[in-house]
C-alpha cells in the first residue's frame, strides 16, 4: 500500500516509477491482500491520500467507528467516544484501499506495475535490484536512479543496509500472538453487534476486538500471550476454544458462527517491531512504511505512519534539490517519529487489553477530556494527538509522558472530572506555564 | 576464541568436535590475530579457563594491571586501584591467547582444526553448515549432530536465526569510533610508563587509554565521537592530528614516536553493541560470545563473558541429558547476563572517559569502597562484581543501580569516605536490611 501510493504520489510529481509487487494482481486474482482483512484508516494517512486526490474515495469503502465499544466478561456495555463529536477512525478494507491505489498509481500514466516478482536483492551502491518472476523463475535485474523500499517488516533493502557499518536496527516480538476470526453477516439485517463502533472485550492482558467490514461482517482478533495459563498454547482441543470462549466473550460467542472453522483455518501469527535508522543509503536507496519502523497494530496506527512517510517525503521532494541531502535530512529527521509510535503502540496494548476497564486509567481519562474542554489549545489527549491531529509522533509521545505525570498529580490532590471546571483550572494553570 | 576454548572443554568431556575458522592458521601464518591487539583478562574468564587447566599458564603471555593510571591535561597523573591489595586485571595478547587455546585444543585428541574456512550458511533443521575454502574456493557442506555458532558479532548461524519466528535481536553502534595507536618499546629499559596499569587519559566524551603488551610496547586506543568538534571528522590533515595531540595528550606524545604512522596504517573503526534472544535454534544450534552478545569494550569484560558462557555451559552439558532442554534451559537463564554486560558496558564509556575525572562520582567511588571496607559481605563495589567475581552480571547490574540510589542519598546527607566509621555505619545499616 505504501508503495502504490508513494509511486502515484512520485508520479504525480512528474516521476517515472516502476512498481514490483510479490504477489499477483490483487484487482484481477481472487487472493488474499494480507493477513490483517481490515485496518483503521485516521487523519494521517487521509492526509497523505489526499494529495492524490483520494480522500474522498475512502468514503465509499470505509465505515466511520466513533467510538470504542466495550464488552465486559458479564456482557455489559459501554461506550467510550476516540475523540470530540464528529471524529471518527475508519474501518477499510486492504484489499480495497490496494486495489485504489493501484488504480490511481496507474491513471496516472507514468507508473508502470510488475506483479508477481518478489524482490531478492539489492545493490545498494549502484541502486540495482533484482526480482525473482514467479511465473517463469525468471530472474530480472534493473539499475535505476533511486530505489524506494517499501516492501514491508521483513525488507530485502532493509537486511542489505544491517550489514552496512553503523547502521542500527532492533527486531522484537511482544509475548502475544494474534489469531483473526469472524462474525458473519446476519441476514437482513447485516451487522450483528453496532456497526459504527471498534469493538473491544478487554480481558487484561489479552482481548479481543472486531472492526466492522462493508459486507455486513465483522473481522475479530484475538490477541494473547503465546504461553502461560491464558495463552495460546493452552487451547488445544475444540472444547478447550468453545469453553475459553463461554467464559470471557460470551456475548461474542453467538454471533461467531463459524469460530471453529476460523479457529483452525487461520494461522497463530507473532507480533513484530521493527526499528532502523538511518532509513537511507546515500543518495541511493531509502526505506518507507514497514520496511523502515514496523509497528504492532494497537493504535491503529502502522499504515497511518506509512502512508504519513511519503507525505513527508513529499514535502522534502520539494524542498531539496540535491537527493542525498534530501534522504539523509529526512531519515535524521523522520527517524525520532518512527521510534516513537513504535513505543506508543506497544504501550497502547496495555491499554487497550487492561487499562480502558481500569479505574484508575477511567478518571485520568475523563479528567483529561475535561482539561481539553478548558485548555482546548493547551491540552490534547494523547489519543487524539496521534489520531486527530499532525504532531509529530515523537512530540505526542513527550507531550503525553508530561501530561500522564500532570493527570497522576490531579489525581492523587483528590481533581477529577467531577471536579467544578474552576477547581480543575486552578489546578492545572500551574503545570500549563 | 571462544571457538577454540569451547572445543577443548567439549572434547575434555569425550565429545568429538570439528573446528572451523575463518582465518589462516596463526601459529604457522605471520598474520594479526584480529584488530584489538591485547585484552583484559579476568577472573570470569580465568574460571573458564581453569576448566581446561589453562589458567596458570596465562602468568607466562599476561602482563597485570593493578590500578587504573589516569593522565590529566597538564600532565599530572594518579593512581586508582582496581579492587582491594592482591586484585589484578590482565592485558594479555589476543595473538598468544588464540595459539594457546588452538594448541590445548589440538592436544586433547578429539578437536579437528580446519583453517581458511569461512562459514557461509547454516541449515538450521538439520545442522548443516557451508564452508568456502579460501585455499581453492571450493564450497564444503557437512552435517553435524549439534553446531556451535561462536563467529562473532557478525555472526552467520544468528543471521539465519534472525529471520526465524519470534527471534529478539538489535544491533546498536554508539556514536564513538576507535582507532589503534601504540607506545613502542623504549630501548633497555622497556616500557616508557607504568608497566602495571592500565592507562587512561580520560577527556570528557573521548579518551586514550594505554595496555602493556610482552614486548614493552604499549598498544593505546583512541575513543572519540565520529563527528562533532573534537571526533574523527574533524581530525583531516597531519598538522589536525598533532595539534589534538599536543592539546589532550602531552604528556603521551613523547612516547608514541610512530604517531602519525599508526594514524594512517590503522582504521577508524565503529563498535557495535549485540543483543539476540534466544541464543539456541531446538536442540541443534547455539550461539556464544560476540555471536549471541557482542558487547563495546569499556568494561574488559567482551573475551570474559564468552569464557564465561563456555564455563556455564559446561555445567548445564553435565546437569541435563536432553541436548533441546538443555540449549533452551542455558538460553533462558544466560541471556538476561549477556544482555546486562551489553548494557554495564555501554555505562562504563562514560565512567572511563568522563566520570574518573568526575569529583562527584570520586567522591561516591571513595564512600563504595569505605562500606565495603565496613559491610564486606553485604557491599561490594560494581566493578569488583563485574570483574572480581562470579556473580551473575544480571545481578551486578540491579546490584549496582541500588548502590547507586544508596550512595546519592548518603552523599546529599553530606557522608563521605572521610566521615566516622560510626557515622558511616548508622546511614549504611538502615539500607542494608
Amino acid at each position: 500500500m505504501v508503495g502504490s501510493l508513494l509511486a502515484a504520489t512520485l508520479a504525480k510529481k512528474g516521476f517515472n516509477v516502476d512498481l514490483y509487487e510479490r504477489r499477483p494482481d490483487l484487482r484481477r486474482a481472487d487472493i488474499a491482500a494480507g493477513r490483517s482483512i481490515n485496518l483503521a484508516l485516521s487523519d494521517r494517512g487521509l492526509k497523505a491520500l489526499s494529495r492524490i486526490g483520494s480522500d474522498e474515495a475512502m468514503h465509499s469503502i470505509a465505515i466511520p467507528m466513533h467510538s470504542r465499544f466495550l464488552h465486559d466478561v458479564e456482557g455489559n456495555t459501554s461506550l467510550m467516544p476516540y475523540g470530540k463529536e464528529g471524529q471518527y477512525i475508519n474501518s477499510i478494507s486492504r484489499g480495497d484501499l490496494n486495489k485504489h491505489l493501484m488504480d490511481v498509481a496507474e491513471a496516472t500514466g507514468n507508473v508502470k506495475l510488475y506483479f508477481n516478482m518478489p524482490c531478492t536483492d539489492v545493490d545498494l551502491d549502484t541502486a540495482t535490484v533484482s526480482f525473482k518472476n514467479k511465473d517463469n523463475g525468471e530472474v530480472v535485474t534493473k539499475q535505476y536512479d533511486r530505489v524506494f523500499g517499501t516492501d514491508g517488516a521483513f525488507s530485502v533493502g532493509r537486511n542489505k543496509m544491517m550489514r552496512t557499518d553503523r547502521f542500527n536496527y532492533s527486531q522484537y516480538y511482544i509475548s502475544s500472538g494474534y489469531k483473526e476470526l469472524s462474525m458473519p453477516p446476519v441476514p437482513d439485517t447485516k451487522w450483528a453487534i453496532d456497526k459504527n463502533s471498534l469493538h473491544i472485550w478487554p480481558r487484561g492482558n489479552f482481548m479481543l476486538i472486531a472492526l466492522p467490514n462493508m459486507d455486513g461482517s465483522f473481522t475479530c482478533t484475538l490477541f494473547m500471550p503465546f504461553e502461560g495459563e491464558v495463552g495460546f498454547d493452552n487451547l488445544k482441543t475444540d472444547e478447550d476454544v468453545i469453553k475459553f470462549f463461554n467464559i470471557y466473550f460470551k456475548d461474542a460467542v453467538p454471533h461467531m458462527s463459524t469460530l471453529l472453522d476460523d479457529w483452525h483455518n487461520n494461522a497463530t501469527s507473532s507480533l513484530i517491531t521493527v526499528k532502523s535508522d538511518p532509513w537511507h543509503y546515500k543518495d541511493k536507496v531509502l526505506l518507507l512504511g514497514d520496511a523502515a519502523h514496523a509497528i504492532v497494530p494497537f493504535y491503529g496506527q502502522g499504515m497511518n505512519a506509512g502512508f504519513e512517510d511519503v507525505d513527508i517525503l513529499s514535502d522534502y521532494i520539494d524542498k531539496y534539490s540535491d537527493w542525498g541531502d534530501m534522504f539523509k535530512a529526512y531519515s535524521t529527521e523522520r527517524a525520532p517519529d518512527g521510534h516513537a509510535i513504535a513505543e506508543l503502540a506497544i504501550r497502547n496494548y496495555r491499554e487497550m487489553s487492561d487499562l480502558v476497564a481500569d479505574p484508575h486509567f477511567v478518571k485520568k481519562r475523563a479528567l483529561s477530556g475535561k482539561i481539553n474542554e478548558l485548555f482546548p489549545d493547551q491540552w490534547l489527549p494523547l489519543y487524539s494527538m496521534v489520531t486527530f491531529s499532525h504532531i509529530r509522533y515523537s512530540e505526542a509521545l513527550s507531550k503525553g509522558d508530561w501530561q500522564n505525570d500532570v493527570l497522576e498529580q490531579l489525581v492523587a490532590k483528590g481533581i477529577s472530572a467531577d471536579s467544578s471546571s474552576d477547581e480543575i483550572k486552578t489546578a492545572v494553570l500551574p503545570h500549563l506555564s
